[in-house]
C-alpha cells in the first residue's frame, strides 16, 4: 500500500471488494474466458517498481471478476461448495493472526482449539483411545496413514527405510488417487497399489480383494494395507467396510478408511452406523469438503495413541524449536513444522451450529440427493445411474453427451458440473454439498439441462 | 451467527475484531498463561446446541488475547515474523473466494497468478529452463525434491518401489529437520541420511562430505542425494554450494538446495550470486519467511521441465477431476488435490512493492543484522557466537544461562526469543526478520537482556 494509507483505510477497501463479492447474494458465478485468452488479455506481470493502491485493487478486481465464485450453488465441480459463514471468519481470524502451529510457544491458546477439535472428531469417530493431526488435506492424511502401515509391517521403516521384501496394499478401482500417490511417495511403487474391482454401485467387491490377498501371498508378496472409501469421489459410495475389516484382521493388515469425503457423514444419527468407521485402524476426514470449512481442514485419526510418534520418530535435530511445554508442541508429529491453524474455522462453524445444527444440515443435503434423483427420473429423457447411497447424483441426457452439456453449463451459464465415465456412459455428476442449494435450484438445473440437450440434439 | 444477522453484519464484526488485535499499532504480543493453566479457565468445549453471536465472539476475542501477536517485532520465535500488509490482503482474498487450485475450472483465473509467480521465481533464481510447483510448506518442498531424486537414482520408483538396494543422501549436521523427515517419508530412511559435520560458522565440511561419500561407496552403499542448506535456522549459514555442486556432478548425485529460509536472499543484490543456487537441481523457498507473506507460501522450483511428470507419474484414476485445459492443471503434479491459492498474496506483495522494494527490504534486514551484532559486542557482559552471515545474530550473557533469559522475557515482557545449543553453550537465536524492526528495537532488546542478566544473577 501507499505510506499515505493507514492500515485501517486499506483493510476497509479490502473488506469492501470481500464484501462486494462475496457476502452480497446476487453475484453470478464468473465471466468465463479460455486461459490463454484470459491470459494475454490481463495484466499481471510483476514489476520492477511498486504500483500505487489503487491500481493494485483494479486488477485485483479483474482476477476475481474471472474467477469462479465457489460459494454459488453452480459450483459443483468439486466436493466442496457454499460455506458456513463463521467458518469463514473463523479463517479471516487464522490468517491476520498466522500463527505458526507447532509449539504453544509460537501459537499459544490456538493450541488448545486444534486439541479439543481432534478430541471432539475422535469422540464422533467412536475413537476414544485414539489419537489424530491437522493436515493440509486429504491426500496428506491419506499418506500419513500408509506411512503408519508401513510402520507397522515394517518395524523400524522410519529410520531404515523398506526391508527389501516385496509388499502389496489393495484399494478400489474408484477410491480417490490420492492413495496411489501415497504408494508411490512412500516408496512401495504405484504398481504394487492393487486395483480391486468395484460392484456396480461403486463399492469394492470383497470377493474379488480377499482372492487378490491369496493370490499375491501365493506370489510371494506380503499384503499390509488395505483402503477402503467412505464416500467415493464419483459415487459417493461406501465400500462394505465391516467385511473388509474382518478381511484386515485374519490378515494382520492395516486397515485406513479414506472418509476424506464421508467422514462428515459421522455427524448423521442415520449414518454414522453404517460407515463403520470405529473399524479402521485409520481415519482420513475433510472437514473442508461437506461442512463448509475453507480449504484446507484435514485430519488424520488414528484408534490407538502413539502411532504417530513411531511414525515420525521425534527429530534428532529441531531442538531450537521443541523447547517449552513440550506435550503441547504439536509440530513433532507432523509433516509440517510452520502451519496455520486449521481447526479454528471448524471450531467456530462447530460452535455456531453445534453438534445437532450439524446433524439437521446433513440430512438436508442427503434429503436433497434424493430429490433430485427423483426429479431426473421424472425427465423421460434422462438416465439416472444409480439411486445416490449419499449425495452425489450421476445421471445422464438420452439426447446429448455429458462433455457437451458441461461445456455448455460452464462457459454460457456459470455452472460448473463435472462428469465421469461410468460403464459404457459418460455420467453428469451433481453433489449436493452446498447448504444454500434447494429444492428450486434442483429444478431449474435438472429443467436447464433438459433444454440444453433437446436444443442442441435438434 | 444467528438468524437475525446479515452477512454484511456479520462480517463487519469480525473486521471490527481484527483491525482492533491486527491492525492498530500499540496492541502487546498476547497475555502469557502456561498451557494447562490456561485450558482450565477457557472455554473451549464444542456444545451441542449452537451458541448465539455475541457468546462466540466473546470466546473467540479471549482466544486471541492468549495469542501470541505475530506482527510484532518481539515475536522472534520463528522464522518469519512481521508482515507486507498487501500479502495479507490477498490472504484474505483467497480466504473467501476458497479455490481449489488443482484446475483451471475450479479457479480461473487464479490459476494464471499462480503461474506468474513461479515464472518468477524462477528468473530470479536463474533457472529458466526450469518448472515449479507451489507446496504447503518447506517440509513438503524438501520432500519433493527428495522424490525427484529418487526417481534420479532409482528410474521408475515411483511406479515400482526402491529396487532392493542400499542408498544413501547426505546433509549437514545444521540442516532442517524436513530433511531427516523426507528420508523418513520416501522410504530411505532416516539413518540412511548421513549427517555431515559443520565447521564453526556452520557451514557443511565439504571435505568431510566427500570422505563419507567415498566410504559410504567403498561399503556398497549407493549415494543419490545432497541437500545443501541455504540458510540454517540457527545460524542463517549459508553451505558451500559451488563445492557440494563439483561433488555433485562429479558422482552423479541429485544436489538439491534447502533454500526455504535464504531463497528469499535472492532478491538482493549484493547476495544472490553468493548463494549458488543456480547450481542445485533443485531448490526450496519459502516466501512466508524471509518475505512477510502469510503462511504457508512455499515453492520446489526444479532445474530443468519434465522432472515433476516424471515423479509425479499423472494418475489413471482422477479423470472426473482434470477435464478441461489440460495445460492449466497444476493439480497432476502436486501432493495436494484441493489447495488455497497461496501464490495472490505473494502476487499481491511483488506487485506492491516490486521487485526493487523487497530488494531495499532485504538490505535493510541484513544491516539490521548486522547492527545488532556490533550493539551485542559493545555489552561487555554478552558474547556474540559469530559475526552474521545473514539475518540470524547467535549471542549470550555471561551471567544467565539463554534458557532462562528466554523465559523470562516470554512469560514477564511478551518477547518470544528462541535458543539453541552452539558447541558448549547455549545462546539465544535474534532473527532479524520483521520490517517492522528497527535500531530502536534492538537497543532496547538488548539492554533488556542486559538488565534481566544482571538482575537474576547478582
Amino acid at each position: 500500500m501507499d505510506n499515505h494509507d493507514t492500515l485501517e483505510a486499506f483493510y476497509r477497501r479490502i473488506w469492501e471488494i470481500l464484501d462486494r463479492h462475496y457476502c452480497r447474494e446476487a453475484m453470478p458465478t464468473e465471466q468465463f474466458s479460455p486461459p490463454d485468452v484470459l491470459d494475454r488479455q490481463m495484466d499481471i506481470a510483476i514489476p520492477a517498481q511498486g504500483i500505487d493502491t489503487d491500481t493494485l485493487l483494479e486488477k485485483l478486481e479483474t482476477l476475481l471478476t474471472y474467477t469462479p465464485n465457489t460459494r454459488q450453488p453452480g459450483y459443483m465441480t468439486t466436493l466442496f461448495g457454499g460455506r458456513v459463514d463463521a467458518a469463514y471468519a473463523g479463517k479471516l481470524v487464522t490468517t491476520m493472526a498466522n500463527n505458526a502451529m507447532h509449539t504453544y510457544k509460537a501459537a499459544g491458546a490456538q493450541i488448545l482449539v486444534e486439541r479439543e477439535v481432534l478430541d471432539f472428531m475422535l469422540k464422533v469417530a467412536d475413537l476414544p483411545r485414539g489419537e489424530g493431526a491437522m493436515t493440509p488435506g486429504g491426500t496428506a492424511s491419506n499418506f500419513i496413514a500408509m506411512k503408519l502401515a508401513r510402520e507397522h509391517a515394517v518395524p523400524g521403516a522410519e529410520m531404515h527405510g523398506w526391508d527389501g521384501r516385496r509388499y502389496r496394499a489393495y484399494t478400489s478401482a474408484a477410491s480417490h488417487y490420492a492413495i496411489e500417490a501415497a504408494a508411490g511417495n512412500i516408496g512401495l511403487g504405484e504398481r504394487n497399489l492393487v486395483s480391486v474391482p468395484v460392484t456396480t454401485n461403486g463399492k469394492m467387491d470383497v470377493q474379488a480383494l480377499a482372492e487378490r490377498i491369496h493370490a499375491d501371498q501365493q506370489a510371494g508378496f506380503i499384503p499390509f494395507y488395505i483402503n477402503a472409501t467412505v464416500g467415493t469421489s464419483v459415487l459417493g459410495a461406501i465400500d462394505p467396510v465391516a467385511e473388509i475389516a474382518s478381511i484386515a484382521r485374519r490378515e494382520n493388515l492395516w486397515l485406513h478408511l479414506d472418509a476424506a469425503f464421508g467422514g462428515s457423514l459421522l455427524l448423521s444419527h442415520r449414518m454414522r452406523n453404517r460407515l463403520g468407521c470405529a473399524y479402521g485402524d485409520s481415519l482420513s476426514w475433510d472437514a473442508h469438503k461437506m461442512m463448509g470449512i475453507p480449504l484446507t481442514c484435514s485430519v488424520i485419526l488414528i484408534k490407538e495413541k502413539g502411532w504417530l510418534d513411531k511414525a515420525f520418530q521425534a527429530p534428532a535435530q529441531g531442538d531450537y524449536l521443541f523447547q517449552t511445554y513440550p506435550e503441547y508442541n504439536p509440530g513433532r508429529n507432523s509433516n509440517q513444522c510452520a502451519r496455520t491453524n486449521d481447526a479454528l474455522p471448524l471450531w467456530m462453524a462447530l460452535q455456531n451450529l453445534g453438534r445437532d445444527g450439524y446433524e439437521a444440515r446433513t440430512e438436508r443435503q442427503l434429503a436433497l440427493a434424493r430429490y433430485a434423483a427423483k426429479r431426473i427420473t421424472d425427465h423421460t429423457d434422462m438416465v439416472l445411474y444409480t439411486e445416490p447411497e449419499t449425495i452425489n447424483v450421476c445421471f445422464r441426457s438420452r439426447h446429448l453427451d455429458s462433455e457437451t452439456v458441461c461445456r455448455i453449463l460452464d462457459e454460457t451459464h456459470g455452472i460448473k458440473l463435472s462428469f465421469a465415465r461410468l460403464d459404457h456412459h459418460t455420467y453428469l455428476r451433481l453433489v449436493c454439498v452446498n447448504p444454500d442449494m434447494d429444492k428450486a435450484f434442483i429444478d431449474n438445473l435438472t429443467d436447464k439441462i433438459h433444454y440444453i440437450a433437446t436444443q442442441e440434439s435438434s
